[in-house]
């Protein structure tokens, strides 16, 4: 996985790079919420996305260097909705710093001098309106994609898509997320597969198809090859986020950048919370309730939790979930012309399989 | 008037036939999501956006029908700040009706069976939701106006221009109101006048410039006559939201459609307020302050609050200013050419100045 780790650091420079001199935020005032619109597109992270798009480009005989502009506006997309999902899971950590909402918090406390309940409320705020910048910003870098020799009719097109089905299956998907835990019926695998399509696989699809259109000039994303490509993301998205949920139990805290549990405090029905209440006698169903919806997870709750999902099976079968998600997003790819970018699209879904981080 | 009222009426009918056919929402889930993102824009008010952007599109001579899609799209612009705005500011009415975190609220009350607590927080965290799918939608429109026959340039050049200079305007002046109330020192006079040319004009002049623009197929908006056509929106924003203000106090609850006092619960450094600080004496500058920031306003709150207003003749100064502004507007228009569409614009800004609702 050499190779895949080197060019997913390169692609992450080269967008990291065009994001971090991009003049958009510069208008912005205060200079607080500039800085907010700034910071989760500057902090890096893995930048899965534009690598996605980049590398789906050149899969299909693209010119890379053509989609880096539309790349960074995936990337740009991708946290605006990070911004707004952190304030409605009440997250505090993003990538090993503090959310949007709580670094605009702490800047309210100390700058401001707010008292505790004035600032949690002015970094809500604030954060919401960060998300509404970066989500124009996205679209303003998508359009401004027409200068880098993308047809004006393609650039409407993709524009178009992500304002569309992108957004409404994203926001779909984050919106059954959040009420999935008070519905009154646990849904069933079936359903938190189809919502985690919204949530993580929509834009996912979205840049394996913008990175494919643009190469072959087209906008036939029902029709081979984009559609294949679209099947390995949405499969990819899944089990990347199969993953995810694994590692917010399993996943060492200093490494994972997220606080340990948080699903569980939330009380989300994760296929592994599932796959556990389903195998678990009475007995062991309680003591998994009795985990959920705490106040915090100290080392205790995080090891019986830990337990409870490795004896009763939950963990391998969702790994297992997981693995098959990954298999078949590497077979939906066989179609596609061989070739370098090829291979790492075909690497990543291994590369997923396996992260820790 | 009347002959503006009917056009107004007109205007804002065929605009919503168009907004209420539209399919866009139907994909969102789930159902409540879907209610939400229709709701403001389907609720009506004065939609005295797209009245604009269509009678600048006629006065400049071109084809209103052709902007249609274009000004439904700014209406709905607008109604994705209002729903983040409302959650800001905390506001529980919007043209007389539950505003959409306080309906979501209700319906996770009733439907879901929340506690208080949990049934606020969901009516915030899908009312964030919908406003960021209704930036999408609006943005969608507006790109779906290449099949009303404006050339594929030009609405690149309006999409990218109300994802960047409005967008950016917009929100740091929503930022900037929402910050001043905590600044030690309270803003100028001319803070909130630049506070308001972003919060309220930026969009009015994205009106009349993209109607102005079609009709010309320009995007000239440095030059006569967009550059006219954007002052007088500009200062047309500013004496509506003067007047907005006087209203939030002097108005009449059961026609305002908002709660009245807002403002000063929020403890906003309005015009309309930093001038009677500027007049009244110490005494009473001590009665206005312990007016503002309470918890709720009765009859006997708004009536020292209007009186204060009133004999320190900072209501009068506040509507002087508003009338100053409506009139440099009705100036700015003096150069386009003469016409029906060109006298309902100019009508517009007395009846701002005399609206009572």
């Amino acid at each position: 996985l050499e190779t895949l780790f080197e060019e997913l650091k390169s692609a992450s420079e080269m967008v990291g790079a065009l994001i971090s001199n991009d003049s958009f935020p510069c208008g912005v005032e205060p200079a607080c919420l500039r800085e907010a619109v700034r910071a989760y597109p500057a902090r890096g992270g893995k930048r899965l996305r534009p690598a996605l798009l980049m590398w789906s480009c050149g899969a299909l005989g693209g010119d890379v260097t053509k989609v880096l502009r539309i790349a960074a506006a995936v990337e740009i997309y991708h946290n605006w909705t990070l911004v707004h999902d952190d304030i409605i899971d009440g997250d505090s950590l993003r990538r090993g710093l503090p959310t949007t909402h709580k670094a605009l918090e702490a800047h309210a406390a100390s700058e401001l001098k707010l008292d505790a309940a004035s600032a949690s409320a002015y970094g809500r705020d604030f954060a919401i309106l960060a998300g509404d910048v970066q989500q124009a910003w996205s679209l303003d870098l998508m359009l401004r994609s027409v200068d880098d020799g993308v047809p004006g009719w393609l650039v409407n097109s993709l524009a178009r898509r992500i304002c569309s089905a992108v957004n409404r299956e994203l926001i779909s998907g984050e919106a059954l997320d959040v009420e999935f835990p008070f519905r009154a019926q646990t849904p069933s695998k079936d359903e938190v597969v189809k919502m985690l399509c919204g949530k993580t696989g929509a834009i996912l699809k979205f840049c394996v198809q913008a990175g494919g259109a643009v190469a072959l000039e087209s906008c036939a994303f029902d029709a081979s090859p984009l559609r294949e490509l679209g099947e390995f993301a949405m499969k990819l998205g899944i089990a990347f986020q199969l993953i995810d949920d694994h590692l917010g139990v399993f996943g060492e805290p200093s490494e994972f950048g997220k606080p340990i549990c948080s699903d569980l405090r939330e009380g989300k029905p994760t296929i592994l919370v599932i796959e556990a209440m389903e195998r678990l006698d009475a007995e062991g169903r309680e003591r998994l309730k009795s985990l959920l919806r705490l106040k915090s997870y100290g080392d205790a709750e995080i090891s019986s939790a830990r337990e409870l999902f490795r004896s009763s099976g939950a963990e391998r079968a969702n790994l297992d979930l997981a693995a098959k998600y990954a298999e078949e997003s590497k077979s939906a790819l066989l179609t596609l012309p061989d070739g370098r970018f090829k291979t790492l699209l075909s690497e990543l879904s291994a590369y997923i399989l396996g992260r820790n981080v």
